[in-house]
């Protein structure tokens, strides 16, 4: 293993010790705790064992039996940490260290354990080993916060954040009867995690009740890894939207109809999907456009489509910027159904507000990881965390560390085992940092 | 009803006669039979009961009770025309009027009576009450021809021309295996309307068996409705062929992944299908090029697609501009692909060439309608019939009268009386100027 800011820092010391004593050295000299980065990096190869699959990946979705074996490994590893460890009622696993000041609201972090199906070993694993690594670098330093400390593995995320949405919302009867890509429905999941559905309000977590929330997650988009940054200091969690977009025409005999006499719903569905792509990438930042269903009808190959129903899914951090997209896309939309004669209508099923990270904490972030040595990038999360629920009750961070390609939800997914240990330490050193200020 | 050409003879003739008897009068007048246009268009109205559906059209799908009743009303028509009525062992019916020389060849002409389910009250009904009329009218007038005629109706000829496949090739069992709309397979819908599956070989039409081939229809285009034209001689069936698609990207997080970094399947499809309208319509002529089905895999919202299958149609009288326009489809695929990281894979899984009527018969057509009156236009059927399996065995002539706004197999469909009475005149005409015709 290569750590560059370990190199710099042993130079200054000129110490040559064992790595993983010379880790807690180097920490005392700097005078700052700092991670075990083999430890984690093992932490992470034995959680690959819980629904491993043939293609080196992982099928652990929400309640099945890799995600409740994940799970208590992950109990075991917090035991070992330090931590006394509790599930609360939404099916949430808690690993609580005491802070000095019994006043003080806690401070949390943490990620997910559960895959989607056919998925990585990186995703939500490296934010929920480097959460416990913290805590246990913390009690090899001996090192007591103010504020206590929760390192949390939310429940579900990859069906929704359904674990942090839970205990920051009044969820309902009808989402609760969700079923998951388990089979099993949110309710009966949470009975199998060990939470208790009657006692669901004891879980929630009100505006003011945390001092802050931090997770460490891969970046999923490729664009650290591209650039060759070593740590993203994330901006938010975009905003989403999505409409079904239904586009008439007239289906006709497509032997017999000249071609200037169509009204041809699959042409005007091809014209819209490529202006989307247009609208979209016409300006600069970061926002995304994507066509990703489409259906055309009758559905024969001798049938000119009278009709074509597709979706239209834009995200970006912010809000007011998708609405403008959205407005240039109708309009052009209208202008390509005059073309040929068809019309277009749009329905929005799905709307998230972007989740934006408090400004404070980017800094804090920020500084850490320059302090450490390592280079930074703002970015936003084209993907949504548990990080963006969160949001809603208290002040949110999120450092990202390179996933190689930005691949993701597949086995290939790859993180370095030292770029994982650089977000460990960002995380451990953010959280000192943000245990000293006022937030 | 009002018919131009009645007008101008009546005129010639000085007569005002009641019209019924003035048709024949006139016909005498201009020395040739003429069909009676009152008669046939209240046939074609009696017609209307089998099948009729709520929306005003019919359901008259081969091999149904409502398909058996219409082909029992044409049999009685046939009959009171004079006709000697036959069933073949592949289901059609023949009423043959006998001509004068024995050794001569036949001259057969008809259509269908069966209809798509929903559909309206001409597509092949027009040209069988037509021809029947026909034969109507010279016994009427007293014409007997040198060649016999043969009145047809093709049995299934919107399951795929079946009635007259069966007896211009030698099907396999694979083939009669085929289940129709009815529900019924082709072998069992010989039964049903009285064919002899063990006899088929004896209804079998050889090359050089018929002296002609003719076939009156509505235009399903509306090229002539739109250009105010009479009457439209068809030069052929286009040629037609059908590919499956099969575009390749990399299915990815739509949130996560940016623009410029995109496999995306579906904008590539976007762009093929905006290219083939391009292609076809970058130059003159009558081909046409359609894409009716398409899906995107995996298909969510949130998921970049990473493959799309569709199919391209593409139909012209002339095979090799077909196999040209392809061929720059191929090409121009290929750069699409290259643009965005996709691949193109085209798989040919319908090929029917293209059926050229004769040219004589054309002239014969052509020269029959303009000394009637009526305006003429040479023009493609872009829809098949049977008159493309019939061109396999001898000459073939077909005569198109409008179809409304080129509305087809809808209740919509709709052609006027004095289009249609057209049509069948200049139908008789043809008759009788091929019967006099060495071919």
């Amino acid at each position: 293993m290569q750590r560059r800011h370990f190199v710099r820092l042993a130079a200054l010391a000129a110490s040559s010790a064992s790595i993983p004593k010379s880790w807690r050295d180097l920490a005392h000299l700097r005078g700052a705790p700092a991670v075990n980065a083999a430890r984690l990096n093992a932490h992470l190869q034995a959680l690959r064992q819980f629904g491993k699959n043939e293609a080196g990946g992982i099928s652990r979705v929400a309640y099945s039996a890799a995600d409740l074996g994940a799970r208590d490994y992950a109990r075991q590893l917090m035991r070992e940490a330090g931590l006394t460890v509790r599930t609360d009622a939404a099916g949430n696993i808690f690993g609580r260290r005491a802070g000095s000041d019994a006043r003080a609201t806690p401070i949390l972090f943490g990620s997910h354990v559960d895959s989607v199906p056919d998925g990585g070993n990186y995703d939500g694993q490296v934010g929920s080993m480097g959460a416990i690594e913290v805590a246990h670098a913390l009690k090899d330093a001996g090192v007591v916060t103010r504020h206590p400390l929760d390192v949390v593995i939310w429940q579900n995320e990859e069906g929704g954040t359904w674990g942090s949405h839970l205990v920051t919302s009044d969820p309902t009867d009808r989402e609760l009867a969700t079923v998951a890509t388990s089979g099993k429905t949110i309710r009966e999941g949470i009975a199998v995690l060990g939470g208790d559905l009657e006692q669901l309000g004891s879980a929630r977590l009100r505006t003011g009740s945390i001092h802050a929330y931090f997770e460490l997650h891969i970046e999923q988009g490729g664009l650290l890894d591209k650039a060759g940054i070593q740590i993203g200091v994330v901006e938010g969690i975009v905003g989403l939207r999505q409409w079904e977009v239904t586009i008439l025409g007239v289906a006709n005999h497509a032997g017999t109809t000249p071609m200037p006499d169509r009204h041809d719903a699959m042409l005007a569905a091809a014209r819209f999907t490529e202006m989307v792509n247009r609208v979209v990438t016409s300006e600069a930042g970061r926002q995304v456009g994507t066509v990703g269903r489409i259906q055309a009808f009758p559905g024969a190959p001798n049938v000119i489509p009278g009709k074509v129903v597709c979706t239209l899914e834009l995200r970006d951090l912010d809000d007011p910027k998708i609405e403008r997209l959205f407005r240039s896309v109708q309009r052009e939309a209208q202008s390509i159904g005059v073309n040929n004669g068809t019309t277009f209508a749009f329905r929005e099923f799905v709307t998230h507000e972007s989740a934006l990270s408090d400004p404070r904490l980017r800094t804090i972030i920020g500084d850490a990881a320059r302090r450490l040595g390592f280079s930074t990038m703002s970015l936003p999360s084209g993907a949504g965390h548990d990080a963006q629920n969160l949001a809603r009750i208290g002040p949110m961070g999120m450092i990202f560390v390179p996933s190689v390609a930005g691949i993701s939800h597949a086995p290939a997914e790859f993180s370095a085992p030292d770029a994982i240990a650089r977000g460990a330490d960002v995380l451990l050193a953010t959280v000192l940092t943000a245990d000293t200020t006022t937030l």
